[in-house]
């Protein structure tokens, strides 16, 4: 890894190119300011993206340089720990630091991001389409064929920054690099041929958007999935075994009975078990037999006993057993792999004369290439947080904090209470009045009644309209009197607590929209907007408010918002398996049920259409469950979410089957498996990440609310001047004119001293860390045995090292 | 509680009426032979069951007496500690104590058992009756008020048992005892009547089973549900609410589409909303409007996003964690209170002389009435392996132990390997060889491939039958030769293994179960036996024998068998609940479903019964439904199951309501709500029985197989002789015999000492005490803090106290 320093020559010097390329002999450079000789990989370095690199690429000392270099490859490493990104896929020259910047930039991730939407979004373009948006075959596949070359464009930058071997090694880039080359190859088939073949290759389109840089949650979720199959397999298997017994049981029991179409044949029995698996054609299957001895329900009743209400039930303890396991794993390599990135980052960073900490020089400067839009105040700040010890220098047993710390929003701790305090003593007044009302009980309560009053009107209003004409013009007053006392207490509060204040809960900026939406509703109502009406229907959502007043339901509904990123991220990896089997049934089932298909089928019925007269009335029998098709991918989409339901979905199985062949049931069956394991993940996520909670709650009962990671930090005015005498050594005067203002802030006040709040929201990783407290003591314990013998690491950082606890622990967050 | 001893005079002395009332000054005895003055609160006891106490009544010695007593109310401590019986129904005195013994042995329990089910099973012949079983309103209420009778005797030897102050504050005995009074009523009115009014409170009649000592898990069931019902509670009013907002919404945007049966009103809305929170309705209720607008679907899947996959599943989750809790506290109450029922033993088990421990004859003592049918050499045993010190007496700490160690079963530890090493030469060599055979892998590995080409076998039979004539007179060679395999294996594994050691492997006693099945099935194919025929079908069973091949099977099969009596206490539970809705079901709904009824509902299909000709055959088409009615028990269970699996649920509440009121849809729904909490609670249960159980393997990955408790104990030839000395002393001959024979057993083999294994399987509360380790030190420290202040113990017993250790962690369980 430690390439000799002068060994690569830099190929992109867009803003530097006067540099020398040869390295300064170092026994000229202030020997204070030398790299540790541990040092970087790469000679020079430029980052186009970074705005601070560029400011600073004006240095034409050569040790600035090489520092330069060494901060980049510090901050690329920490944000390789950060991502999760293994290490060697670290750049390891210039010319691959270079691409590794060029594909490393919001820009470029969201080129990724969008040729792949694009790829997916194309199949509702190509035949069979949604009729709006049918596009010519010419004109799609030239679609398909310019985001394919987009995409090879960005899989020869990865090439350039992994290099030919990491990127052999490298198995999702090569899965990709496969799909590619069919796809370009079926692509220019179909430009060729001017008609689309049966494409179902197509389904493997997804593969560009889990690859994405946004949708690594999704990998996560797929590699997790992954992960719980082999105990899944393993009860499934036992779960068709048990099938399969009751099937040759039954078709023994029952096939004598000629009245009764779901034994018949051995097929049957086991496709009729099957379905009786999901419960969705229960007490039918039963009833033939029932009727003819009633004894027969034995055998239903100890079968769907032994598979849904035990096996399933098993299905669940063992994916959720297993996945309890995984997340606690994960947990651990990613703390060892944030350590290592860690490690790795201190050692570019501590300098030959001083090897036992980074100065703050240093660390500004890592911070400049890590989080360039981080401004000096905070920089500082974030140092002085890390910085325990109080000594000039920083330890790695203090740097290893890095991660929890960095993401700190710091703000200057007011002395004022309240928005208001500087106003005149009479304004002061009223909104001090305001402020006490808005925080009374008294208000609060009357508030919950005035909310339950209006649930209740709006119910029986409701109930009163009865197949009225809902949407009239004139707007009830009831609807003008609630919508106004909302908008009051929406003033009150705004300005008693302060706009910020007030928007800074989630509740009551859940409160603010609702009243928004509702006043719009009210707008719509007024200007009679037909398609807003639905706004005004928002109105009951105002009740939920009223789960405010009980802690439990607090609980759930802020774990339910803590949720939602990774539910999202579920949501969107069970899309992805949507995303296949639609294109799958697109090119097997499409156009396959209509109107009165399926006569020969059982479940005929369903999809039957008929207009016929009885007396003088025309009546209209309509199955509709030929609407359930996958004739487009809108289609195929609501049809697979019904199959989710799994309700009645052997209807959908059976008149598909009856059009095509017994084996598009194999289609159906594999579909529900599937569904049936993210499912049960899905479950056994929200159990885990509910009964974590709880767990965690109860272990911390005595201690403070949970208001988020806080932490208190005071500057004094001689280090503010210090670091803007140190500013202006080095960088441009930009920088320090926010210390300037800060110390004119001291001075107005006559402090000497200055308080900040650093603040950010507690984290999965932050409830994991307490929760496994004493775990990961031995984690790094046994780790570092490990490191020891491959990174050789200094002295006085190794030893410090074993000591070490999580910043979480030490700081006990205050409540503020 | 400590009585003084000369208070109370014995009510019953049936089989001891010579002996003195009043006891001897306490001088005159032995002082050694002294209890201890915290002694027992009743003067002269008698046990009727106990056979032990009957021989060692005829002792005229005051002082033995008193010992009696005291071992005597010892054991009832233990019985209470055992069975978490509170110590304020103890037996307070001697009149208490007869009406106790009377009411603590398995013939009143018995009597208890067989007249609640008399109660119960009456439903069967009651209007409405199952045809078979109609017994005439004389008969039935005449049996009943037999059975009432009953049961108020067995109340009044309760009253007199817990004195009427404690009977009227024990709260199941009351609500029983109003219960009684009521059905009392009832029966009387029924008699007099000669007719059956409306009788709901039938369905208080499953309180006579609750209440009876057998259904001690059925109650710990019903008082969890009740425990985990405020969160469930507080999660379902959160579903209801967005039930209801999603109604109005519906309302307002479905009703006017009036093809829409769905959301016409209000009313259907919600109930149709309800309905698809079971998904039973699905594609349905969203097809008119789907029809109409395919943009429809979406309020159709954010409705069953929110509620089914989210709050459903952070319903499981809350029941999950709350039951996770309770078993946790439940654990530790039942831990206490063994540990306070152990305390109060112990104390009258001491002497004044010797305050520090109890001596074998005193535990013997204890035994007696403890264990009856114990015999000597396992009381022996019992002591020595309680004995951690190795002292003459057995103080506090070990005695703490009891429970763990009294389960044990002995025996003499074999020195030979197997049960043919005593076999002249030849034999030995012959079973030895087919040991070594059964025992390899090859044996076993082509057993395995047998039972799979079997399975395989019968496959593929089964599926060339197709429909042709299943029980032909001729067995099927197949059948023959695998029947023979099994034959030669068993009787291998029989001879090789040992009848007794193979038949103690479950797996091994489910193997020679199912070959027996078969062989009866081909008797009764071979006979022609027509109503044993559904034994053949059983073979596939065999297959399940491929399951021990894998590890996780045997894991999760051995956890099945473990969880199998929580499981049917389980069920018991969900049957009481049955029990009540189905007598609720029968007064409401009886004969209310007929053919072709409900024809004004939406469901009318279902019900159809028609019998039409087209051409010249005659077509019956048959809507079945009408057999899910509450026209008798046996059908009211069947119609409640068939709720409780949900699907299609709401034709029968259609069908039902269509021919009475809106108001029945109540009973189903709520029905629906109660099986949703039991069926929460037993996925639950599972969850927390599998994690529980993974949980513990982890923990002990490292350590031996799970083999149950084993512990080994040696007795020398003096301690026998001692103790037949100690038993000639004091009673018959009959208790010698057995250690006479160890010494003489002693003598063949020309042994000093016997080594002897004491054996029992595993329980929950072993491994819970395993889990919980650290944090049961915790609790007994707080729980002697707490006691100290309360029951004043001798100071040599409290100081041990703090040290204990559970037995489990101190004796390794061994492998034999």
């Amino acid at each position: 890894m430690a390439v000799s320093m002068d060994d690569d020559v830099p190929l992109i010097l867009t803003l530097d190119e006067s540099v020398s390329n040869a390295s300064a002999p170092l026994d000229n450079l202030d020997r204070d300011e030398l790299p540790n000789e541990n040092g970087g990989s790469y000679d020079i370095i430029n980052d186009p993206t970074s705005p601070a690199a560029g400011d600073c690429c004006v240095q034409q000392n050569s040790a600035q340089h090489n520092w330069e270099m060494n901060y980049q490859e510090a901050a690329i490493y920490l944000q390789e720990g950060e991502n999760n990104d293994k290490f060697f896929t670290h750049p390891k020259n210039a010319k691959a630091l270079a691409a590794y910047l060029f594909a490393h930039n919001h820009l470029f991730y969201l080129m990724e991001l969008s040729t792949a939407l694009l790829l997916l979004l194309l199949s509702l373009c190509e035949a069979p389409a949604v009729p709006m948006l049918r596009l010519g075959i010419f004109v799609h596949a030239t679609l398909e064929l310019f985001a394919l070359i987009v995409v090879v464009f960005e899989l020869s930058m990865k090439m350039r920054w992994l290099g030919f071997h990491t990127f052999i090694r490298h198995k999702r880039t090569m899965v990709k690099t496969c799909v590619l080359f069919v796809q370009f190859i079926e692509a220019i088939v179909v430009l060729v041929r001017q008609t689309s073949h049966v494409r179902i290759t197509r389904a493997l389109r997804c593969i560009f958007l889990v690859d994405c840089r946004y949708c690594g949650a999704v990998r996560r979720n797929l590699r997790q999935i992954f992960q719980s199959l082999p105990p899944f397999i393993d009860i499934l298997l036992l779960l068709l075994f048990f099938m399969v017994i009751f099937a040759i049981l039954g078709f023994y029991l029952f096939s004598p009975n000629h009245s009764d179409p779901y034994f018949s044949t051995l097929e049957n029995s086991l496709v009729n078990l099957f379905v009786l698996l999901t419960t969705s054609n229960f007490p039918d299957v039963m009833m033939p037999s029932y009727a003819r001895n009633p004894w027969s329900c034995v055998f239903f009743i100890v079968y769907l006993s032994i598979e849904l209400y035990f096996i399933m039930n098993l299905l669940l303890a063992v994916v959720f057993d297993t996945f309890n396991d995984i997340e606690k794993r994960k947990f651990k390599s990613l703390l060892l792999h944030k350590r290592t990135a860690i490690q790795h980052a201190y050692r570019l960073l501590i300098t030959r004369q001083r090897p036992s900490g980074i100065s703050f020089k240093h660390f500004e400067g890592l911070l400049r290439f890590y989080k360039p839009r981080m401004c000096t105040r905070e920089r500082y700040l974030t140092f002085k947080a890390l910085n325990q010890s109080n000594t000039p220098l920083l330890s790695l047993k203090d740097f290893y904090n890095f991660y929890e710390v960095v993401g700190l929003k710091w703000k200057a701790k007011r002395n004022r209470e309240h928005w208001f305090d500087d106003l005149p003593r009479t304004a002061f007044l009223i909104f001090k009045g305001i402020n006490i009302l808005v925080n009374s009980r008294v208000f609060q309560y009357t508030m919950y009644t005035v909310v339950a009053v209006n649930g209740i009107w709006i119910l029986v209003e409701t109930f009163m309209l009865q197949g009225g004409n809902f949407f009239s013009r004139n707007v009830p007053w009831s609807y003008i009197v609630f919508l106004t006392i909302y908008g009051v207490e929406l003033l009150l509060k705004t300005t008693g607590l302060g706009p910020i204040e007030y928007l800074s809960s989630g509740w009551n900026l859940f409160d603010f929209s609702v009243t928004l939406f509702a006043f719009l509703g009210l707008m719509a109502l007024a200007f009679n907007m037909e398609p807003f009406y639905f706004i005004v229907v928002l109105r009951p959502l105002q009740l939920l408010r009223l789960f405010k007043l009980k802690e439990r339901y607090r609980n759930v509904l802020d774990t339910m918002f803590e949720l939602f990123p990774r539910m999202a991220s579920l949501g969107l990896t069970l899309l992805i398996f949507y995303y296949c089997f639609a294109i799958v049934g697109m090119e097997f089932f499409a156009g396959v049920v209509y109107p009165n298909c399926c006569n020969t089928s059982t479940v005929a019925d369903s999809y039957r259409w008929v207009n016929h007269t009885v007396g003088n009335k025309t009546v209209v029998e309509e199955g509709y469950y030929y609407l359930n098709n996958f004739d487009n991918i809108l289609n195929s989409f609501v049809t697979l979410f019904e199959l989710t339901v799994v309700n009645d979905w052997y209807i959908i199985m059976e008149g598909v089957t009856s059009e095509t062949t017994h084996w598009s049931r194999l289609y159906f069956m594999i579909f529900y498996i599937v569904t049936m394991v993210v499912m049960t993940i899905i479950v056994a996520f929200i159990l885990e990440a509910f009964v974590f909670r709880m767990n965690y709650t109860r272990k911390n009962q005595d201690s403070e609310e949970d208001n988020g990671i806080v932490l208190e930090k005071e500057i004094s005015k001689e280090e503010v001047i210090g670091i803007i005498e140190l500013y202006k050594r080095t960088s441009a005067a930009s920088d320090t004119a926010q210390l300037q203002k800060i110390i004119l802030q001291m001075d107005k006040y006559g402090q000497m001293s200055m308080l900040f709040l650093g603040r950010r929201s507690r984290t999965k990783s932050d409830l994991s860390m307490k929760m496994y407290e004493e775990e990961i003591q031995e984690w790094y314990e046994e780790h570092s045995r490990k490191e020891e013998s491959q990174i050789p690491l200094q002295e006085s950082a190794s030893a410090s090292q074993s000591s070490l606890k999580p910043l979480s622990l030490r700081h006990r967050s205050q409540t503020v």
